[in-house]
C-alpha cells in the first residue's frame, strides 16, 4: 500500500491527516480532519490544493466520513454517503478531479450494497488507494519519460507548481528532477517565482528543496538572463488544458517562456496526463483564460499596497502556448512530437 | 523660471520640499528639508531617486544650505560651501549625477568670489535652475522624438521606471506618453510591474495614472499575453547605459521584453540621454551586472517570507538587451538607427 506524507491516514483510519499548504512556506503544520466541515473547509481555503491532490484527498476523506456512518440500513447509508459526498463536491465546483474522484467513491457504494459493513469500508479503501496509485503511477511514468530526456548536469526551467504536492509523489513538470534526485542524478532547477500568486516561490522551490533538488528561485523577468547564461538545458512545464493541435493553456507567463527558449534554442516541453488533452478543442483559440481580480496583483499575496489605489490590472490567471513553441508534449503513455494533430490523437487510439 | 512639483523651493527659498517617494503609492506627502543632515537623509533613504533627480535635488539642496552661511569672509564660505557639498556626495556615492550637479555648484561659487552675497545667492539659484532646466529641455526633447513615432489609439508597453519623478518632467521612456496626454493624444500604457522592486507598479503606474495617461498594470509574466493581444504597437524603456553597438544595459527583465517584442513583430526603442551612451565601451560584454541581495525575491518587498527560507536566489539588477533586438535608441538629439556602431558614434561628432 502506497502512501504520501501530504494526505494520508491516522493510523486507526478514523481521520484524513494533510499538510496545511494555505500556510507553506512560513510553516509545514500537519492538521488532522475527521468532520464533512473540515474537509470542505480544507478544500474551500485552498489548504488542499492541485486537481489530483483534490482527486485523492476526497477519495480518502469519503472512506474516512464512512467509517462513522451506520451501516445497518444500506439505503440509508447510501443515502448518507451521497449527502456528503454531494456536500464536499460544492467545495470548489470547477475541479474537475473533485467530482471525478466522488463518483468513483460512490461506485463503489453502489457495488457494494450487499457487503458487509467491514467489506464495505474495504471496499471504500481500495477505491481511495487505487485513486492515490494511479496517480502515482501516472506521475512516475511521465516522470521517467522527461527524466529520459537528461543529462547528468543539465539545468531545467519550470514555471508555476506542477509538482508532488498537486499531485501525488513526483509530479508532472518537476517530477523528472525529483526522481533524478531520488537517483543521484546531479540536476540544477530553476524555479520562477510565478507573479502574481507565487506558486513557484511558495510551492516549486519548497519541493525542490525538501526532495534534494539543487533549486534556485527566480523572478520571471529573469528567466531571459538564466538562459542566456546558459545554465537551463531544458524548460520543463506542467499544463491546464492541451488542444488537439498542441496548443496548451498553462499558468500566465508560460508563452513567453517558450518565446525566450526558442530565441536561445533551448527545448521547451510541456508534461502533463493524458486527461488534459482536449481532443474536442481544436486549437488555443478555443480555449477560454480566466480573468482573475485586478487586487492579486495591486496587493501583494494580499498584505500591503504595491500600487496606486484603483489602478487598472489586467490578471490573466493562463496563456496559451503556440504549439510551433513546443518541442514535445511528454504524458504518462510517452513523449509527442508535432504534429501534434496526429501524435496526440494516437494516443487515444 | 520653470519649477517641477516633485522637487522645488519653499516661497521663501529657506527650505527644500519634495515627494517622499519611500512612501508611494500609498501615500504621497510632501517633507520640507532644510539642513544638510536631513537632505543627507532623503537620497539615503530614497526619499528622493532617480540619477537625473538626484542632481537636481542636489543642485537646490546647496542653494538652500548656502542661504545660512556668513558670506562675510569669502575662504570662511567657500570652506563651508564645500564641506556641505562633500556631506552630500557622500549620502549614495555610485550616483554619477549627484557628483556631477554638487561639482556644478561648486564651479559656481568659486567663479562668485568677487560677487555680493546677494549676488552670490542669486548666482547659485541660476545654477541650481539651469540644472532642472536643462534636463527638463532634454527629457521633453526625448519624448518629442518618441511621441512622433506614435499613432492615435496606440499602446506602449513600458519596464520598469524611466518617469517624471526619477527625472524632472516628462521623463525618459515613458515622456511620449505624458508629453501626447497633455496634447490630447489618446494612447495607451502597459506598465510591467518589474520585479522584484516593483518600480513599474510603485512608480510608474502612479506616474502615468496622475498624469491621465490610460494605463494598466500587469505582471511582467504577462506582456507575452499583451502583445499576443495586439493591445501594443511599440515598446518603450529606458537605459542605464548603451555600448558603442547599442547593446543597452537596463531593469532586469527588459531582454525578455525585447525578445517577446521581436517575436510579436512589435518596435522596441530604448529611450535616454546621450549621457548614458558609453562610447568607450565596445559591447553589452564588458558592462558588469550588479547582483543584489536574494532577500528582495524572498521577502516581499520585505514584509512577509514568500519562499523557503534559506532558499537560493539569483537577482541581477540588470540585463543586457543584445543591440540586434532593438529598433531605434532615442536620445535628445534624435532617432538612432542600426548599425549602432555608426550612429551612436555620429552623436558625438
Amino acid at each position: 500500500m502506497q502512501q504520501i506524507d501530504h494526505i494520508r491516514l491516522s493510523p486507526d483510519g478514523d481521520r484524513l491527516v494533510i499538510l496545511d499548504q494555505s500556510l507553506l512556506p512560513g510553516e509545514a503544520r500537519y492538521i488532522e480532519l475527521s468532520t464533512a466541515g473540515e474537509m470542505y473547509e480544507a478544500i474551500k481555503s485552498l489548504r488542499v490544493r492541485g486537481a489530483p491532490a483534490i482527486g485523492i484527498f476526497a477519495g480518502f476523506a469519503m472512506y474516512v466520513l464512512s467509517r462513522g456512518m451506520s451501516k445497518e440500513n444500506c439505503a440509508e447509508f447510501e443515502r448518507e454517503f451521497f449527502e456528503k459526498s454531494a456536500y464536499l463536491n460544492s467545495s470548489r465546483p470547477t475541479a474537475v478531479n473533485l467530482s471525478w474522484a466522488l463518483r468513483r467513491m460512490e461506485s463503489a457504494v453502489r457495488q457494494g450494497a450487499e457487503l458487509s459493513a467491514a467489506a464495505l469500508e474495504a471496499r471504500l479503501l481500495a477505491e481511495a488507494q487505487a485513486i492515490l496509485d494511479e496517480d502515482i503511477a501516472m506521475c512516475r511514468s511521465i516522470s521517467e519519460h522527461g527524466l529520459s530526456l537528461l543529462n547528468p548536469g543539465d539545468g531545467v526551467l519550470t514555471h508555476c507548481n506542477a509538482g508532488p504536492m498537486a499531485t501525488s509523489r513526483y509530479g508532472t513538470a518537476i517530477g523528472p528532477l525529483i526522481l533524478g534526485a531520488e537517483r543521484g542524478i546531479p540536476l540544477r532547477a530553476f524555479a520562477d517565482e510565478t507573479r502574481p500568486l507565487l506558486q513557484g516561490a511558495r510551492l516549486t522551490s519548497y519541493e525542490l528543496q525538501n526532495a534534494g533538488v539543487d533549486v534556485t528561485l527566480i523572478c520571471d523577468n529573469m528567466a531571459s538572463m538564466v538562459m542566456k547564461n546558459g545554465w537551463v538545458q531544458f524548460c520543463f512545464v506542467g499544463c491546464d488544458r492541451v488542444a488537439a493541435n498542441g496548443d496548451t493553456a498553462n499558468k500566465i507567463g508560460t508563452s513567453g517562456v517558450a518565446i525566450l527558449a526558442k530565441h536561445y534554442g533551448i527545448p521547451f516541453y510541456v508534461l502533463g496526463p493524458t486527461s488534459t488533452i482536449d481532443l474536442d478543442c481544436p486549437s488555443g483559440a478555443q480555449i477560454e483564460i480566466e480573468q482573475r481580480d485586478g487586487e492579486e496583483i495591486r496587493s501583494l499575496w494580499y498584505s500591503r499596497p504595491m500600487a496606486p489605489e484603483g489602478v487598472r490590472c489586467y490578471n490573466p490567471a493562463f496563456d496559451v502556448t503556440n504549439h510551433e513553441l513546443i518541442s514535445g508534449i511528454i504524458t504518462e503513455k510517452g513523449i509527442c512530437r508535432p504534429p501534434y494533430t496526429r501524435s496526440l490523437a494516437a494516443l487515444f487510439k
